[in-house]
């Protein structure tokens, strides 16, 4: 990180489907000041940065101004960190190629720079979390889908085009769920939110075995639900956890065997079911793992605080510019 | 590379289960003198290293001696680069943790560096032949076994511990194959020459369908017979290389998703198999890989000679040494 007394601050921009959340930040990782707009209410990006700025060029003013911001780091789905754009989002109103950081820098005077969601977690978690000091380690972030974030050598793995680290679309059953991106069986079918909620529909139909979740609409179940169960000790809630778990841990086994990390962070609403999914998950690593790295990969929870974690993740970024 | 007048050459030694190869090497890729010895004719690693320099000073002294060289690059199974040790290696003569860097370089005084075979094949790659440039690539090493060697911002990558790079290792088909290593499914087992033979076994095997590969007794067939009979239209050897290139495929569409790398490069003896391995390769790349990447990651043969790819690749990490 490569702070001075003249410009302490970084500001994070996060872009969701629904909402975009931004703030300032300072080196130690603390909140400054925040604000949000809804994203999809603008369906010219030039109408959505004057929006965000603002709503932010207020805070700023409150900050000392934009003289002492460093960097704006932003976080959205198909950013590519090489050229600062977002590339053909499906859940974002515009299309094709917006050349986001450049609209911002243009707008704002302040050096921007831009990666997916996933990857600012990454940075987030290497600068203010659990991450601190590794070199080598993965962040696997489980909503929606399953994104993933890896850092080697200290470094962001961007791959040659930008979009590298997509862990959510290995295949870890060959002919397994169809996926949103067309293909079947990728990790994110079975273990994002909505897999498990899928894994939840598929075990309420294949038996009779009573559960809690069987007073739900099964159209409706989400893993909030399945968690909700198991904390009451449904059995049927718990063995969705070990089917999600043992299926992850296939996966974060083969992950290890590519760049033997330090640690793997897991970040989101999923990994906040604690034990129910820990624990399978850590039996599936050491049951799948090659035997030279048994023992070895920490498996750790985020420490980036919730509220704050997609600001802090995107500011991270905000550090970095050179 | 880091080159110089005063030390323009680098010394290769690559350590097989059978033959020990060395050389020294200029900037440009010439393997100026090499020799070898038997590895296995060796219980004491201090009798080994002595019959190494024994063998190797005197091509030194022809080539202006030890002060024109560099550096020393070792390329060994379980070769960890971090500690410069050679660790638990089966086809070794020697037991437990190997200090083999730290031997040589008290021996003869030139700084060494030491890491596993295809870690030095991608290094021996990205300085002399096909990676020349690139920052972003996969070595695939298809031979016993499958190694890999991955390269990412223009840098190997190790791990945490030394050991990163263990595509040989990912589970391509669950609860498949019996792996050496103790696990079922590696991809190993199925893409290396020894998976290859044992394809063609199981496929003479299961059907009764006529092939030359049905005149070699069953236990004797080699991935060689296997492109002897497809050069000669046997459908059967086809349809062997067939299925190996599209697991091979299968697993490198998931690598790409890790690194998203430039190119993937193949070496090794089973990569000379030519378009009856390439093809079915890129098909199946092309059809399992993500849609973001399609289309991106080219497939290359390595551009390293036979002869000397091993020393060559060994030789590459003694211009690393800083």
């Amino acid at each position: 990180m490569n702070t001075n007394m003249e410009k302490p601050y970084v500001v994070g921009i996060d872009i969701g489907g629904t909402n975009t959340v931004f703030g300032i930040v300072d080196a130690r990782g603390t909140v400054l000041a925040s604000s949000s707009i809804k994203t999809g209410a603008y369906t010219e990006v030039e109408d959505y940065v004057n929006e965000v700025c603002k709503h932010l060029l207020p805070l700023l003013e409150a900050n000392g101004g934009v003289d002492k911001i460093k960097g704006i780091g932003i976080g959205a789905p198909n950013g590519n960190y090489y050229t600062g754009t977002i590339e053909f989002a499906p859940n974002l109103p515009w299309r094709g190629v917006i050349p986001l950081a450049a609209l911002f820098e243009q707008r704002l005077g302040i050096p921007t720079a831009l990666t997916n969601d996933a990857n600012a977690a990454a940075i987030g978690e290497m600068t203010y979390g659990a991450a601190r000091g590794m070199k080598d380690f993965i962040m696997i972030t489980l909503g929606t889908g399953v994104g993933s974030g890896i850092v080697i050598n200290g470094q962001l793995v961007y791959g040659h085009d930008g979009f590298a680290g997509e862990l959510g679309h290995v295949i870890i059953r060959r002919d397994g769920r169809l996926c949103g991106c067309g293909r079947h069986g990728c990790l994110e079918t079975y273990c994002s939110a909505t897999g498990v909620a899928r894994t939840a529909r598929e075990f309420l139909t294949a038996s009779t075995e009573p559960s809690l979740l069987r007073s739900i609409p099964s159209e409706s179940i989400t893993s909030k639900d399945v968690y909700d169960a198991a904390v009451k000790g449904d059995q049927l809630a718990v063995n969705i956890f070990n089917f999600t778990g043992t299926i992850l841990g296939e996966a974060l086994a083969d992950a290890i065997a590519f760049s033997s990390p330090e640690a793997i962070i897991l970040f989101g609403g999923l990994a906040k079911s604690g034990e129910y999914i820990f624990k399978p998950i850590q039996e599936s690593i050491d049951k799948n793992v090659l035997n030279i790295y048994k023992g070895k990969t920490k498996l750790l929870m985020s420490e980036l605080k919730d509220a704050d974690a997609a600001v802090l993740g995107a500011s991270a970024l905000g550090w970095e510019i050179k």
